[in-house]
C-alpha cells in the first residue's frame, strides 16, 4: 500500500462523514500536534533503554502503533488538503540535507 | 517512491553520519514533535482562508513542503527505530475508526 | 500566591512522591509538550467564534482550566530544576521584544 | 512581580501593536505550541546528563531562558484571553492530585 493509497482512504472517509468543513489547515495541523502529544506521552517518563525496547511489551507496542499511526494518517490528510505530495517534498528534502550535512559530520550538525 | 524506500534512504543518510546514538526513540519523538512546532508556526496567524490559500504563494508553498517533509522524515525514522510498520498501523486505524465513527455521525464524533 | 509558592510547592509533592528521577530537564519538557498537546485537543475543530466562547460554558472552562493548568505546572517545575526565574526570564524578553517590534509595526512582525 | 504583572504588560504590549485579531484562543494555542516546540529543540540530542547540566553554559542558558520565556509568555497571553487565573487554576490541580496521587505511590502513577 502507498501513501497515495492511504491519502486516498482517509479522503473518503471524511467524505462520508461530512467533515471536510473540519479538515482545514490550521485545524488539521492542530490534530497532528495533538497526536504527536499523545505519542509523546508513551514515552515521556521512560529511561532511554526502556523506551528502545518497549516495542517488545505486546501492550506497549499496541499503543505506540497506534499513535504513530495517528500521527501520520494525519499529518497524511494534511498534506492531501494542501496539496502536496509528501513523499516528493521528503526526498527533495534529503537531497538539500546531503548538502547540508556532508557524511562524517558527526554531532556537530546536530548541534546547530 | 513508496514509503519503506523512504526509511531505507533515512537509514543509510543515519548511518554514513553516525547518527544512531543519537537517533533514540526518546529523541526522535522530540525531533518530530519540534518539527510539528515549526509546522505550526507557519499558520499560527493565518485566517482560516489565508492558511487555505497559502500554498498557492511559491515561497509559502516551499516552505510547507520543507516543514511537511520534516514532519515525515522523523516520523517514518523513528517508526524505523521502533520496528513498526506505518502504512500498516495507519490502515489498522482506520478500520478501527470506520467502527468507531460510522457514516454521517457528523460532527458529534470530534466533540468527544 | 505567586509562580515561587506554586513551584516549592510542586518540588514538595514531587520529593514525597519521590519522582525526582522522573523529573529530568528532558522528561519534563516531554511532559510540558504532552499537556499542550491535550490543551489544542480542546480547540482544534471549534471555529474561531466558538474557541471564543468557549470558556462561557462551565463544563467546558472546567477543561480548558485544568490543561492550561497542567502546562503551568510542567512549565514551571521544569524551570526550577533548570534553576531559571521565569518570571525574570519573561520580562527580559517583553525588554527585548519592544525594541525589536516597535509600536504599530502591526502585522509585518508577525509574518517574519 | 507576579504573573497578574506580566499579563498586564502583555496585553498592553499587544494593545500597543494592534495585535488583538491575531490573539485569538485558537491561534495562541498554536503559538503556545510551536514555542514549546523551539524549546524541545534546545534539548532534543543532548544526553539526559547534557541536559541535566546545559544551563551551566551561559550561552546554552541564555537560549533555554529565552525559550521558556516565550512558553510563559503565550501561556500568561492565552489565559488572559480566555479569562482564566492561571496561579489558581494550578493551584487546584495540585489540590485534585493530592487526592489522585497519594505520597509514595511512586513510579506507578506514571505509568497510567
Amino acid at each position: 500500500m502507498t501513501l497515495e493509497d492511504l491519502a486516498a482512504r482517509q479522503r473518503a472517509f471524511a467524505e462520508a462523514r461530512a467533515w471536510g468543513p473540519f479538515h482545514t489547515p490550521k485545524n488539521l495541523v492542530m490534530a497532528l500536534s495533538a497526536e504527536v502529544g499523545e505519542l509523546t506521552e508513551l514515552f515521556q517518563w521512560l529511561t532511554p533503554d526502556e523506551a528502545t525496547s518497549a516495542p517488545q511489551d505486546p501492550a506497549a507496542r499496541a499503543r505506540i502503533e497506534d499513535e504513530l499511526a495517528d500521527v501520520l494518517l494525519y499529518l497524511t490528510r494534511l498534506a492531501d488538503v494542501l496539496g502536496v505530495d509528501l513523499i516528493a517534498a521528503a526526498h527533495a528534502k534529503i537531497d538539500r540535507n546531503e548538502t547540508r550535512f556532508p557524511p562524517n559530520i558527526g554531532r556537530a550538525a546536530l548541534d546547530r
